[in-house]
């Protein structure tokens, strides 16, 4: 047993240059097609507020638009907290990326709302899917070509797997998949944000088809507490995605995701650019 | 018959102060609790971006940040058009009010993405559930207590309405209401976003118990074209909300808005404080 680092937490490690102003390093590790798996970025301004001096409260809703790729290397993530009132707090947030010429470039903004929480009536309106548990299905075995960042998931896909034959022959959008990181790591706030965004384009498995797709924008509502995410550990989440309306280039996802003990941690959407 | 302007309309008014600088005054016909109904504000933004003169396309996504209650006045909007690429442009947007001092104020902020949108293969995975006609349910009848804004849409719940007894019996979050502006007026991008923030809260309906709530976050992504808007023009929308968790001060909320020829014109989803 070793005591390196978990590559998560490498890709996530920012240091801050001025208040609110910090640095950070795309990771290998996480390399998707043209840039970094889009759910470690969303975790990464997530790790940007978490560091905060100013932060109160916990994460409540993330919302993060991809503006442009980010490319290889360094950046800069801007962190704001423009309204403190007693038990939230406002965030607006900016990724900046130097140019070719050394000028600053947008690459991704996002707003936050953190909040101090108080124990209150509390109920779920979605169960959890009666599933067969986690060891009942085999990992998915990425092969050589599969895009970096899908080596640092594990995958146990239920229901809606990967179409094995893109015949056109799909006919829904519904994936069920138990999951946590690779190697397995304790859960947290920045990690289960990445965690959201961990589906493969629904448009893929509606359609058997595969075209170019790419998030543009996802929302992450957090329904857990610190608390009940180290209560959940190293353990499984089962994730839920399906597709609601499929429209002329974009289509949007549903997500839920619950730990094994069945509460609901997070629930999420996105809107996703799919071409032809 | 009169030409007098829509009150949407009047609400909407923006006047150019300077490059993606608006101003704007509430309206006391669409008058909440403490502040403006969210939905005119989230219209209000998106105004801001349709009147901007460097808009490419049309409204993808608005991410809505309630961070304080707007006070009766006048108020300034600040679009500002981050990045814009081939066929999508993102948008950060501000909210500000001055203070009893008269400095600057944050009392929103908020995202929107739009896009350049071509004619690809479109499916709905969710399509409108089988219900009866709009004109088979009576439009509710406001009393005169009831806050101004309501006065503004007319609604006709099929499911899921107002509970008539805060008794403690609710057993489910599920609203279908057929909903439209009162007076009617031809939908466009705005009215369908302040629509998509239409239903009481659905703590109310889980627990038929009312306690203090309020929209935190909202995010709406639109699946339809400036045309199929202009073809829906005065008809209803069905809108059906659902809670998916109630935890400890916050729940989420997902909806669906179809127009009556069944449709998909939105989704949206936002987490709402409730107190207790």
């Amino acid at each position: 047993m070793t005591s390196s680092i978990h590559p998560l937490d490498e890709a996530l490690a920012l240091t801050s240059s001025a208040p609110g102003q910090f640095t950070g390093q795309t990771h290998p590790g996480y390399w998707n097609m043209v840039g970094p798996f889009g759910g470690v970025t969303a975790a990464t301004l997530l790790q940007a507020v978490m560091q905060h001096p100013d932060r109160l409260g916990d994460p409540l809703s993330l919302t993060v638009n991809y503006a442009g790729a980010l490319t290889a290397g360094s950046y800069t993530v801007q962190a704001t907290p423009v309204r403190t009132n007693r038990s939230t707090q406002h965030w607006t947030l900016t990724i900046l990326q130097a140019d070719a010429e050394g000028a600053p470039v947008v690459t991704t903004t996002a707003t936050a709302v953190t909040a101090v929480r108080r124990d209150t009536w509390s109920a779920g309106d979605v169960p959890m899917p009666a599933v067969p548990g986690p060891t009942a299905h085999p990992a998915i075995e990425h092969g050589p070509e599969a895009m970096e960042w899908l080596n640092r998931y594990e995958m146990r896909p239920i229901t809606g797997a990967l179409p094995r034959a893109w015949d056109g022959s799909g006919d829904h959008s519904l994936t069920q998949l138990w999951m946590r990181d690779a190697p397995a790591r304790p859960l947290d706030f920045c990690a289960l944000s990445a965690l959201a965004d961990l589906f493969f384009p629904r448009v893929w498995l509606r359609r058997a088809h595969r075209v170019p797709a790419g998030t543009v924008s996802i929302t992450v509502y957090f329904h857990a507490s610190a608390e009940q995410l180290a209560q959940t550990g190293t353990g499984y989440l089962l994730g839920q995605a399906r597709g609601q309306e499929f429209r002329n280039g974009f289509f949007d996802q549903t997500v839920q995701l619950w730990n094994e003990a069945g509460t609901m941690l997070a629930t999420s959407h996105q809107i996703v650019y799919y071409k032809e």
